[in-house]
């Protein structure tokens, strides 16, 4: 059995169910601190954050990642008991397989490889790992651990996100930025009444409609070269006590933004207003600015070399996407680094039966122990 | 004590609750019976029904009322247990105090008196009553009572309605119609998708936001001399998983006319259909009439009869009203029956501490008796 596969085993073998590390980091910790690495435990509230670092001068590469995992759901409904890993038809079955403990694992082992090969490499490598990604918060994850790095003048370079990024096999998509998430609690008031007395009631389901069609259709920005056009989605909206006879006094949304470099959340915010204020509506809407749009544009070092390694190693020209949700990655970008998002095939991730072929798991340590090379050992 | 006043409390002493009738019908049969009225017991489902008449040949005056009540909602919320009829400051406290079982006695007092002096009185006398008004469906009440009269051809010429009608005191508002009420339940069909991913998805919060719109703009009709203009009205709407990243796959919302003689169902129903399909929605819409319009329209003998004893007996020049909800009435004017709804003050109805004036208690058999006297004593 090879280090990746062994030690993506050992993790899946942990039911760190997010806050929940159960183990995971002070393994880790342990195994890279006999490598030479400085070891750092934050931890924050229920959650446990490692940080690695290797060298000392120069330039800071970082990979980054997460050992918490989504829930398994009922595990009956999967083929082989979600935490005990298990190889099948050339893949290896478990939560976290892809989404990202086989990443993880890839990282730890590219980066002993690394290390043992360069000893006094230039710059300095790290490895960042949160056991707060998949949670609704993530609170007191890489956020709050990026505000510690602030307050201490930790800076990073360039980032490799190792979240499952590619489509059908390892190297045919790498993120390259991500939009922005902008969310809103939305409440509009009315005046509950009965139905058969409309004009002592102020519905405000009917009070919304307009703004809410004029907001459907609202075209917030054309988008640009590197991103698509912001998109705005009403996720939820519920009204009304269940009976029929009643006018609900009150109405509720959850609407959420997911804009691009070409929009600013301020002037989202104003403008979603301005069409609330313009129906005259009496309401109140909460803020919630979960990322703010982040790009790594062509050109940078850390994007060149991983398209290249992509090239080289996997044989495919990978698509440079902005596409899909956030990754802790939007808590990097600001620092001023490079980020770039490279990993394994997503397509069973947050399902029953994850699992990770085992050519991409061999392959996925390669892969970043060659971006190490380029970026840090001149190679 | 009077009669009506000790009547009522009997009957507030009997936890009637929907559809229990917890014996409030067998007390007022017998105490019929022993004066000569033919009783009739129907019951449907968990449903009793009472049908109780005097007299034989000619026209038949017919009051309509109902001992289910709502229920009481936490009994510690009442300054007097809602069960234990209670006199405080010249009322009388309890749940159905004024909806409705002040009428019931005072229509059965009425009554009594009113074959007590009249025992060969022309045409015929009747009450029914069911213990299936307030409950959501009012299926195997007065409606299934209409079908087994149509059954076996019994006919009824004028009904008075015991619902609680007026405003501040006895006889200043009485109903000579209702509207009719025309729900629906709509099912919007859209794509549920991740926020992120859009273009994969179709929002039916979004593509409902323009019809929606549409429909709480619509002027469906524009009332008449009897009935103001119909009313729309969307009452529950709800769509959304509860999670701020899952574009909801359905929305649902329940919508409601009020409609008056100026409109037919089949034409709202004809109507709201042709917006949603203009609209290219995929949805279902079950459509349930619950109670098609009704008017008693003026010179008729009963309606003329009940303002004029609101006249004489209370002093007071009734408002001849169409608005409010919807009453069984609904299911006699069908019949071919004049139809007016004359009762206490409806201020406390369905609330706690819900009362009647000792003074309009006292007032209603009169009232009544008047009614009755106008209409078959010749008086």
């Amino acid at each position: 059995m090879s280090d990746v596969l062994e030690l993506a085993c050992e993790l899946i073998r942990r039911r760190s169910v997010t806050p929940d590390d159960a183990g995971c980091l002070p393994l880790i910790g342990e195994r890279l601190a006999r490598t030479g690495f400085r070891i750092t435990h934050l931890r924050y509230g229920e959650v446990d954050n490692l940080w690695a670092t290797h060298g000392s001068a120069g330039r800071t590469l970082v990979f980054l990642g997460h050992t918490d995992v989504v829930p398994s759901g009922p595990e009956a409904a999967w083929r082989s008991p979600p935490f005990e890993p298990t190889l099948r038809d050339g893949r290896l079955y478990g939560r976290g397989a892809a989404d990202m403990k086989g990443s993880v694992a890839a990282m730890v082992v590219a980066l002993e490889r690394f290390v043992a090969e360069h000893p006094g490499h230039p710059g300095r490598i790290g490895l960042l790992l949160t056991s707060d990604e998949e949670g609704p918060t993530n609170l007191d994850g890489v956020r709050r651990v990026v505000e510690h790095f602030g307050a201490i003048g930790e800076r990073i370079d360039w980032c490799v996100v190792g979240e499952p990024s590619a489509r059908e096999r390892l190297g045919d998509l790498i993120r390259v930025g991500r939009r922005g998430s902008l969310s809103g609690t939305l409440a509009v008031r009315g005046v509950q009444g009965h139905v058969a007395y409309p004009e002592k009631a102020l519905n405000p389901i009917h009070a919304f409609a307009p703004a809410l069609a004029e907001l459907a259709a609202e075209r917030w920005d054309e988008g640009n070269a590197d991103f698509p056009p912001t998109s705005f989605q009403v996720s939820n909206l519920n009204a009304g006590t269940g009976a029929n006879n009643v006018i609900p006094g009150e109405l509720t949304a959850l609407i959420n933004f997911r804009y691009c470099t070409a929009s600013r959340a301020e002037d989202l915010r104003a403008r979603t207003e301005a069409i609330l204020q313009r129906h005259g509506l009496r309401y109140a809407l909460d803020w919630n600015l979960s990322g703010e749009p982040f790009l790594t544009p062509p050109g940078g070092a850390l994007r060149e070399a991983v398209v290249a390694v992509c090239r080289e190693l996997c044989g495919i020209d990978p698509e440079q996407s902005t596409g899909g949700g956030t990754s802790d990655g939007r808590f990097i970008a600001p620092m001023g680094a490079e980020v770039v998002e490279v990993g394994p095939v997503n397509a069973t991730i947050h399902k029953v039966d994850e699992c990770v072929t085992l050519a991409e798991l061999e392959q996925l340590p390669q892969l970043y122990r060659a971006i190490c090379e380029r970026l840090l050992a001149g190679a």
